[in-house]
């Protein structure tokens, strides 16, 4: 089988991969007029009610809003996404503390990742012209010429297909990098794998069907050196996720190979976790033990292909910013696409001068945001220092953002945010050593603190 | 074509790559009683008169020559081995300075890489009964039962080939560890290109086949953010090899784009070199510029197979200690042979944890003294410290040894060396501040500063 451009003046684009990235970039494309082919090495999710691989719950921010806003597609997905506006934290006494994630409304969205998925295929297919082939796993390319070679597992039948550009958006461990990038002379790569694994869990709706805990927040059972978390659904159910070392002391995945350890640990670590599902150890095998890895490589262009999403810079779920640093790639190339009029080698050049930074940081963020949820968000000082940062954002709304703002409800790149939030946490501590500001400081002479502070700084 | 061991007792082994490593193995295997298949990629290279790939001269040095003792085959190397005493600085003025390496008679020695390799693949298939197969190209691997697949690329015969155990000792761009090891869940794998590359430039002999150059040292033209090196070669040439990075400022390869460039280069900054070889534009092109990386993964076993050599730990050639860990590999997996009595899961288990650090340190070492031979050897503070470590070594040759001996005049752990090396440049430096040491202090003071220093510290 041969699809192929050659023979007419139609604008054509491949996208291996038809997962988040690669689904909402089809609708890019094709609003752009280009001819889209879309292959996908799995089965098509919607008919075999199937999940896109691994399935940690999404929260979808600001860049991904407005990645999806731009081709008019946000308000269908918004049908299907539930706002927290903050996180909860669940401490070991059965205590329960509530941390607004900003001001005033300000939310992040729980999304099924299967759910999101679906639905970008179904606009890209119906509202464009894009096609999507199922069961082609892409087994070589050629990155000069556009061509990219797919095998039907289950017919067999090999496709060469070659369009003018293709974008690889098929995810952490991509074909096309596999196959191509990385046999480029000078590709710099690395994968490595974080010491935790993730294992998820399914805490069900009560029977009438109304949620066990609060649905409008983030919840989290921070532990220090491991964390469970809980993201609400549709249905009345929570996503949950045990997050911890695989090796290790006590408190490891190698540890709990029973289900009376599995018992055990959870009414030790998470008590009031283990009232609402005392069966936790029953449904412990039901999900997979999973791996955590950053891969960072470069370039991301080469010839006629371009890395996307995870294929460029897969992270850490910490930050809740894979999707949606993915959706950003697409804001940002389809930007470029207009300023250099789809003259793709200048597109593909600035593309990764400009984001490959972004990338990078994205992931330090992602690391940096593990020790935050597991540990910090339980420490008085952390918490003193997230009052003050929105107390400054409150009376200073164009000018101060707390890091976890700056990335989750702004565009502001996440290098700059990264450098940025890093400097700010270290003001804002002088600060608080400096006037010797505590949590029975007053309001009042905490915003005399701000205004003086602000005077200076801004 | 099936190679396999079923249906005999033979202990049997696969290498794939009959480069220095493989061919070291090949003989250690077979003395341990193995059956021993070697499948190399490339043709015959004795046949071919062609070099093993990229060919730096390589110097071998104690770790080298205690892994080819060990089998009796050290002599037939020191055959083909020049010493080099030490090194010659050519600095811009003309000016050439002697730094000797060690004392009294240490030496590295300049071999050529094709030379040693011939010779270890016809000792490994004559003096042992190992047996090498060319032009078999692995394209796929079971890590898991000690499987290989092999494609003979002039026949285009697909051989599956099965051992006990497989070592891929197949180089930097290892096919096992890509199709095999690649594809573990949770392996760590970076491969990091430095901003440097080289390029070879033959410094013929005399007429009269003498050198142009004391053939007892290796050359340096030391210029800071770059460097000319050479090694002599039998024949009375030297292989020189000039690093520097492909671009940024004035002194870059990308710069060198003309024949004209090219001899101006040369005049400006290596004029004692270019009177010597005024025709070096000439030449330029007959070697290619290439790429230079470190390549880092773990684990380095799995299943049957072990990763040996640059496969597990490919590193940048500037303390020439490339080939000499990839021998010590060999002495370290005969030890543990031994130790374990061939119960290979338990040998591979503490092959990996013992020798993973060393390989990263000889990573860390190699890019350290890339600084130290382009620029600290022409930092007169440098040369202080090097000559009191050096009286330090002669007056204590039991208890105290500088960093470049550690590593190439013993088998202290490169992870000890590197340790141990950084802790005491540091104690010397404070040496020589606080006794304000310097270049025209008498022999007799030094040797009491010593004294009581060592007296102190040992």
């Amino acid at each position: 089988m041969n699809h192929s451009s050659d023979g007419n003046n139609e604008k054509s684009a491949i996208i291996i991969g038809a997962g988040l990235v690669g689904s909402l970039w089809a609708i890019y494309l094709n609003k752009a007029g280009y001819k889209v082919n879309v292959y996908e090495r799995r089965p098509d999710m919607r008919q075999a009610n199937m999940s896109a691989g691994k399935s940690i719950n999404l929260a979808t921010s600001y860049r991904g809003w407005k990645a999806l806003d731009a081709v008019g597609v946000g308000d269908e997905i918004r049908k299907i996404a539930i706002p927290m506006y903050g996180r909860t934290l669940h401490h070991l006494d059965g205590e329960q503390k509530y941390q607004p994630y900003g001001n005033d409304g300000q939310a992040i969205y729980s999304v099924s990742r299967g759910a999101i998925n679906a639905q970008l295929m179904t606009i890209a297919t119906t509202n464009s012209s894009a096609q999507i082939h199922f069961n082609e796993e892409c087994t070589n390319v050629e990155l000069g010429n556009g061509t990219a070679i797919f095998k039907n597992s289950l017919t067999g039948i090999i496709t060469e297909a070659k369009a003018d550009v293709v974008f690889a958006t098929d995810g952490a461990f991509s074909a096309a990098r596999y196959h191509g990038f990385q046999k480029l002379d000078r590709f710099s790569y690395s994968q490595n794998y974080i010491p935790d694994g993730y294992r998820e869990i399914l805490l069900p709706a009560n029977e009438d069907g109304s949620y066990k805990l609060n649905s409008e927040t983030l919840h989290i059972w921070p532990r220090g050196r491991f964390m469970l978390i809980a993201l609400p659904n549709f249905d009345g159910s929570f996503t949950c996720t045990l997050f911890m070392p695989f090796d290790g002391d006590k408190y490891c995945f190698n540890n709990l190979t029973s289900r009376e350890k599995v018992t055990d640990f959870f009414q030790e670590v998470f008590p009031d976790f283990y009232a609402m599902m005392p069966n936790v150890a029953d449904k412990w095998e039901q999900h997979p033990l999973s791996s955590l890895a950053i891969i960072r490589c470069f370039p991301w262009t080469s010839g006629k292909f371009a890395l996307m999403g995870d294929a460029a810079h897969a992270t850490v779920p910490f930050f809740g910013q894979g999707m949606n640093a993915g959706f950003e790639d697409c804001t940002v190339m389809w930007q470029l696409m207009q300023k250099h009029h789809e003259d793709w080698s200048a597109v593909f050049k600035e593309y990764e001068t400009i984001r490959k930074p972004n990338g990078d940081a994205v992931q330090d963020l992602s690391l940096q945001n593990y020790i935050v949820m597991r540990d910090r968000v339980a420490d008085p000082g952390f918490l003193l220092l997230q009052k003050i940062e929105r107390r400054i954002n409150l009376l200073y709304p164009q000018s101060y953002f707390p890091l976890y703002s700056m990335v989750s409800f702004t565009d502001i790149t996440y290098e700059t945010a990264l450098n940025k939030g890093n400097e700010q946490e270290k003001m804002i501590q002088q600060l608080i050593a400096e006037h010797q500001i505590a949590e029975h400081t007053s309001e009042e002479m905490i915003d005399g603190i701000i205004h003086d502070f602000m005077s200076r700084n801004i």
